[in-house]
């Protein structure tokens, strides 16, 4: 499994053809995703009990030649876990029942044990590799401490997170202490999923990119160095990618945290981005999602010119720059990973 | 008037000190506001009576000591002259009636004559210009072609505008031939914004910043500088300001369309900025809209923070990253406008 393309391509070593899986290919533009979602009853209730999320997490891999698997959960199992209160409302977003909102709220949180207060997370990835068995490498995932905290303080979805940014311009030291609580957790989190089973971590700062650089600097990226420098301590040879959406002035210090590779959006070339980070670290990316609205001859050009840019080169793993939309024809994403494996094919 | 700070930075002379004024300065974070638009029945009736967009333009040049004004309108009001009807419901977003979807809806398409098809902005610019009496400059403004087109098919807002980029990938000509007359109506339009008494023009390229690079230069940037050179010629001496939001790869291509400015949004130092344009172009930007919901002591310190990051040199408009939210105490934005002044003051 070590041999695997997708964990190759991370340690940026020779492969067959470019890796490549997708960000939410277990959702709702599937059909069989659609039928276990109604039969969960919730989307929490999906995420919670560990043979459902296996079996989401399985169906893309089933219908398609995927070279990875992720795990099916959300990245607000940490903030649930705290106490928070996670509900998940179609067409709504997620709401956090008892937001956090003073230094009070914020002095009372503790660092969740995976083991005891996400137990269903645990199960879930052992279930998930057993059932895999080999097949492909499982990723397992978190939200970074900067977008958590968002919305730890905002108790749902925002356009600008403004009450989460004036706590950190108003309030330092409270935002330092929230971020350095849910940063510990995340670790530990992340670490737990590792022993428990998964071979890739990812972290998505969803809202990094929400942030003015010295904010960026201060409030997100100082927290995602911390994650990775335990995660290389506490699960050795675990490869963990970051994915700072709309953070590319950062790339530089971002590949300098001590993570394997950065996920990247569609808003640069992968040939910029990899003069920017040399060899440093493997990249993952990018194509924009709403490709997959194009027609297929129009995909398969997209795919070629995303493999030229980033050339001949070892280190790249082949994503959208952003998950799949609901709304994708599954049979357009098919043509997507087919024109990765053939047209990179030595 | 030629000699006001605002326009001297537009043209990168020495000021006094640094000019601000504030986009959506008036808007629903002015109780004045509210109530004019109550009195208008709808946003559309709004920009589509003169007198009652005159009086909200000039509302927050009565109550803060701003450098300019800008005209009360909306960037749909040439989808609108060109027959698509448009409707604008709070809360909802703005609505096009009849999308354009097809090739035969985009032949159909002409380019509308401002001083009849758009009479009533006409009308409004000479009446705030008579109004403002010298006080400050007037700015003009329309959408971007790309972000004209992203409405015009979609009929509505968008996360993604798949769609419209769906139509870019799948038949560019189509695609280049409604970009076409959408960017020879943006220019005529704003020649006759200057020929009716705009000291100063903006264009406004809001969703330019979700196409991939490539797809920006092809369908956005080319347009771009189309709409500035046709300006270089047809208002020769007004100065333009173009505003790509989330395009800050593009920030060099975009300096050499002959432009006189660029607006900035917060997720780039105006330091990296300027070491990028050099002297070609003021800069016009670029705090984070959120720091309005700081504490007017982190107002003043973000203030000077990016008056210092600018440095010394000609050729600065200050001005936030993006649009002042309704949720603003406008004791803030006074806050914020008196320490630009104060804290530049040479």
């Amino acid at each position: 499994m070590e041999d695997h393309r997708f964990l190759r391509a991370l340690r940026r070593e020779p492969v067959d053809c470019t890796p490549v899986w997708i960000m939410r290919q277990a959702g709702r533009y599937l059909p069989e995703y659609r039928s276990t979602r109604a039969r969960a009853g919730s989307f929490v209730n999906l995420c919670k009990t560990p043979e459902l999320a296996c079996e989401v997490t399985l169906q893309p891999i089933a219908r398609f030649p995927l070279d990875a698997a992720i795990l099916f959960s959300d990245i607000l199992t940490i903030p649930d876990a705290m106490g928070l209160g996670l509900s998940v409302e179609e067409g709504v977003g997620p709401r956090l029942a008892r937001p956090v909102r003073t230094r009070a709220d914020i002095d009372r949180l503790g660092v969740p044990d995976p083991e005891t207060d996400l137990r269903y997370v645990m199960d879930a990835v052992r279930l998930i590799r057993r059932e895999l068995d080999g097949k492909v490498p499982l990723i397992g995932f978190a939200g970074s401490p900067w977008t958590l905290a968002c919305y730890m303080i905002e108790g749902e979805g925002s356009a600008s997170f403004a009450r989460a940014k004036a706590l950190a311009w108003d309030e330092p030291a409270t935002m330092h202490k929230l971020l350095d609580v849910v940063a510990r957790s995340v670790a530990r989190y992340l670490a737990a999923q590792a022993a428990a089973g998964a071979q890739a971590l990812m972290v998505f700062d969803t809202w990094g990119g929400l942030l003015a650089p010295d904010m960026f600097r201060e409030f997100s990226l100082r927290y995602l160095a911390q994650i990775a420098q335990t995660i290389q301590r506490d699960a050795p040879g675990v490869p963990l990618i970051l994915f700072s959406k709309g953070a590319n002035s950062h790339l530089e210090a971002l590949a300098d945290t001590g993570c394997a590779a950065l996920g990247l959006d569609w808003t640069i070339g992968l040939d910029q981005a990899r003069n920017r980070v040399g060899n440093h670290v493997a990249l993952q990316g990018n194509l924009d999602p709403a490709v997959l609205h194009a027609r297929p001859a129009v995909i398969r050009d997209e795919v070629k010119k995303a493999l030229d840019s980033f050339g001949p080169h070892p280190g790249h793993v082949f994503n959208l720059g952003h998950g799949i939309t609901p709304d994708v024809d599954p049979a357009h994403l098919g043509v997507l990973i087919d024109a990765v494996h053939e047209l990179s094919a030595h």
